[in-house]
C-alpha cells in the first residue's frame, strides 16, 4: 500500500460497466514526510474520501477480493482515510 | 488506474490468438495537468477510444475479470474515455 | 521480495473491514549497504516487526495466499524480521 | 503491453522444468519512436520473433492464462510481431 | 523476466512459515552488457544457485505455479541459471 493526497477526480460518462457506481478519485502519492513523488494515479474510493484528504491506497489484484468487486476491472483503490503517520 | 492520451496504434498481424480483434492503441501516460511522462505503452480499447481521446487505463489482471476476456493475454486496457479532469 | 527498514506506523480508523486487526507499518527500502531508495510504502505486519529493525518485505497477490489472508485487501506485507545480510 | 526490439537471447540449461520448450528472447523495450528506455528483460517467445524484429510483449500473469501456460513460471512473453506503429 | 547476478544471501529466523526451506538469495539486476541497474531485490532460489552466479528471475504470482508453491509468499525466485547471453 503507499500514501496519498486526493487532489480531484475524474468525469468519465463512457467507461466500463464494472466501474459505474465508484468515485474516480486522482490521488497524488506522497512520503512519509508529505513530499509528493511519482505522478497522479486514479484511484477508485471504496471509503468515502474527500479532496484534500490523507489516503491509503492499494493496488492491483487485491482491490478486487471482496465478493462485490471480484469482477471490477479496478486496479487501483483507495481502502482507508488516514488520521495520523507516526514516523 | 492511469490518465492517458492515444497517441497512434498497432498493427500486429502474427499475434497471439486472444488479441484478435482488439483494436491495440499507443497510449502517453499524462498527469492531471497534461503532461507527459514515462513512455508510451499499448492498451486494448474496450470502449472505443479515438486518437487524441483523454482515456482512463487500468492494468494488470484487473483488465482480463470479465468473462468474454478472461483468457485473453490482455494486461493493459482503455476502461473508459476521460470528459474532464476536476482538480 | 525487497529489505526495508520499519520507520513508522499508519493510524487510520477509517479502513477497508479486511485491515482490522493488522498493524499498518511505514517501511523504507533500503539496499544491501543499508542506503535508502524510493519513497516508503505501507505494509501490513505478519511477524510483529518493530521500529527500526530490518525486514523482509512480500508485494501483490503472494501476501494473500495463505487462508486466513485470502480475502483481504493486503497488497504489501512485512514477511520476515532480517537477522543478517550477507553480501 | 509494450513496444521491444528482440536484441538476442539467453542459454540456461539449468533451469525451472516449466521453461524447457520455450526460446527465451532478450528484448529492449523501445517507445513509438523507436528509443531505447529502461534496461533489456527476458521474455518467452509466443509467435516465432527473430532477433531484430519489433514486437509487442505482454507482462504479469496475463501470459499465462492459455491452458498450455497456466502452470509456467512465465512472467514476460512476446505475443506479437509488429508490422507498423502508426502515430 | 529479467537477468541478475546473486550478491549473497538473507538470514532471517522470524519469517512467515511458508518460506521455510528456501535460500534467500540477495540479486543484483544486471543488463546484457554486465552492468548494474535498480537495487538488489531478495529472491528465492529455485534451482540451486550460488553466489557469484548469473541468474533468471522471475517476478509476481508466476513464480507460485507450481503446486509445492501455490501457498508460498514468495513473489520473486531464482528460475534459472544462464549459461551465456547472446547478444
Amino acid at each position: 500500500m503507499f500514501i496519498a493526497k486526493v487532489v480531484g477526480n475524474v468525469v468519465a460518462t463512457r467507461k466500463n460497466d464494472t466501474l459505474v457506481g465508484y468515485k474516480l478519485m486522482i490521488i497524488q502519492p506522497i512520503n512519509a514526510n508529505g513530499e509528493e513523488y511519482k505522478n497522479e494515479s486514479v484511484a477508485a474510493d471504496y471509503v468515502g474520501a474527500g479532496i484534500g484528504e490523507l489516503v491509503l491506497v492499494g493496488a492491483g489484484s487485491s482491490v478486487r477480493v471482496e465478493n462485490q468487486r471480484k469482477d471490477s476491472v479496478i486496479d487501483l483503490a483507495i481502502i482507508g482515510i488516514i488520521d495520523e503517520l507516526i514516523v
